[in-house]
């Protein structure tokens, strides 16, 4: 069950416009990405290029190179640290793909199905490391300090899951928080250091780093909508897959508060005890249905959308903001 | 079965020097290795601190500091250097006691028996991040590269190993590659920094790292002799630790080449096809002893050892220089 939510009725909203202005810059960031993954232990590029080539869209380095096409920095220190932040990203998946014992990502089976759990938290040290050296050898202190934090707060926010999960109880803003720290914090990282890099003013990068933490948010909680109502084609992944793995989030956060007595017995019985049989899926994407958990948190996130879109009200029209503007959009729109 | 070997016979060789030498800053470095476990989210302090106060030697942040202090950096970057070094040594063995599935670590039962490895991976990732931020703050670009270099090298090195594991036939320059890389990196970028921070000759700089790295590769092949003849208490871990998991260290590489074709065959199936029965780990011990395969594995410490000591012979002797001697000495001894 997919949800409909028109966020812009004009055009299909689509990443066209940010491909398009980042194209020059992201062959050589991808360049770079390829290249940084070599290793003369051949497990390690095995590994890393399942991952990297597994079709993913590079939103987070495709953010970094446009924020700093929007910041007119002119220089090559941007493309690689868009690779670093890709090497963050990817480092994040293969460590989260152990903790949630995953069969899947982006359709193809997960690297640690093919390669083992120990070669998934490995290659993921190394691709951090990579990452790194790639910042560093930009040599910006500043841009040093936010992606390092956001290294860290990524971390923390990992944790912080991982002793919520299967609180059913969990309150809407634990979630936040918890979003905030493992997806958001990078998107504002990869919105960020392009700024600080082209020099921008103190105000003007504080409004790129809220343009990227909004549109981290929004992303997430449309994320967390799909997996109860996307397309196993569209998303790469099975319908159900937090469901089953006792994921709280924020569609189940509203529900078990909306439910009855009977219901959330339901939802601690499928979440919290891990018990989940026959139906329990169907009757679950029922109760979202009747509660509007779904449609809510795609409200919710055009919430945090528009907040994106705003913070960018400080930059004239040009192409580089039109491209960040329709990314908010794009991200929105995925839920239809 | 201890293996005797008398390197020092004059006095017992001892930690002492380096910890009075290093005793003022090592407790700034340890205040700041505490406070900088803190966060909100309380399960990350519980799973750092009890790796980090499990009574291990901190022999690596002991090193960045002495070596520091031989150096004459008068300034507190080597304090938050030396706390890096620990946090990426912890990250790694929590790392580590995942991916080798081990119960034990430091006589205690390892973290992930406690709190899951889940736990373990993302604290470790908490942990590496607190590094780079507590290293960036430090914001001297040389010794960024080089702990930086460091972290992708061991992760390459534990890939390595992981490849490597389970085959008999590993030669002993391969093996090498795996310790240089897993182990001795970190000993060579920890003594590496601090004479980078207070300026030595780029000569200056090599020795101190030749040291760490001669000293790391000899620290790493007694653990693995200790590994069959050390005592439970003094080691923190069961004897026979790495033959069930069916690590290939040195002591195996060397009995396995100076076997017949039926004791290789016993190597084969106890270590690559994991068929480990009763007697088993007695009858490797007794292979290993009749091949003399553990007294050369410590005389090939000793001649790494040695490397070590000769590397500080750039240097007029003194308080820090003694320190750092004693360390070898002690490392070697170990064996005893």
């Amino acid at each position: 069950m997919a949800v409909v939510v028109p966020f812009d009725p004009v055009a299909e909203p689509s990443l066209e416009t940010i491909i398009s202005l980042v194209r020059d810059d992201m062959e050589r960031a991808n360049a770079l990405i390829l290249s940084r993954t070599g290793s003369d232990v051949t497990m390690i590029p095995e590994v890393a290029t399942h991952l990297i080539s597994s079709g993913g869209k590079r939103l987070r380095p495709m953010l970094t190179v446009a924020t700093a096409i929007l910041a007119g920095y002119r220089g090559e220190g941007h493309v690689k640290l868009a690779a670093s932040v890709e090497f963050m990203h990817t480092a994040t998946l293969l460590h989260d793909d152990v903790v949630d014992d995953s069969d899947m990502r982006r359709g193809k089976p997960a690297a640690r199905m093919l390669w083992g759990n120990e070669a998934s938290v490995l290659v993921g040290d190394f691709l951090l490391g990579q990452a790194f050296r790639m910042m560093i050898e930009v040599g910006d202190m500043r841009c040093l300090d936010i992606l390092s934090t956001a290294a860290v707060v990524i971390a923390e926010g990992e944790v912080a899951q991982l002793a919520a999960a299967k609180n059913t109880s969990t309150s809407e803003d634990e979630y936040l928080a918890v979003i905030r720290g493992k997806t958001a914090e990078l998107f504002a990282a990869a919105c960020e250091v392009g700024p600080v890099l082209g020099k921008l003013t103190k105000a003007e990068q504080a409004a790129c780093r809220s343009y990227g933490m909004n549109l981290g948010i929004a992303f997430q909680l449309i994320d967390d909508a799909l997996d109860y109502g996307g397309q196993r084609a569209k998303l790469g992944k099975n319908v159900g897959d937090d469901f089953r793995e006792g994921k709280i989030t924020l569609p189940i956060v509203l529900a078990f508060r909306r439910g009855n007595e009977e219901e959330r017995g339901f939802w601690t019985r499928c979440l919290q005890d891990g018990e989940i049989g026959e139906g329990d899926l169907e009757r679950a994407i029922e109760l979202l249905s009747r509660h509007n958990a779904l449609a809510d948190t795609v409200e919710r996130a055009r919430h945090y959308g528009a907040i994106a879109k705003d913070a960018l009200g400080l930059f004239r029209d040009g192409p580089a903001k039109q491209a960040l503007l329709d990314v908010v959009e794009f991200c929105v729109a995925r839920a239809r």
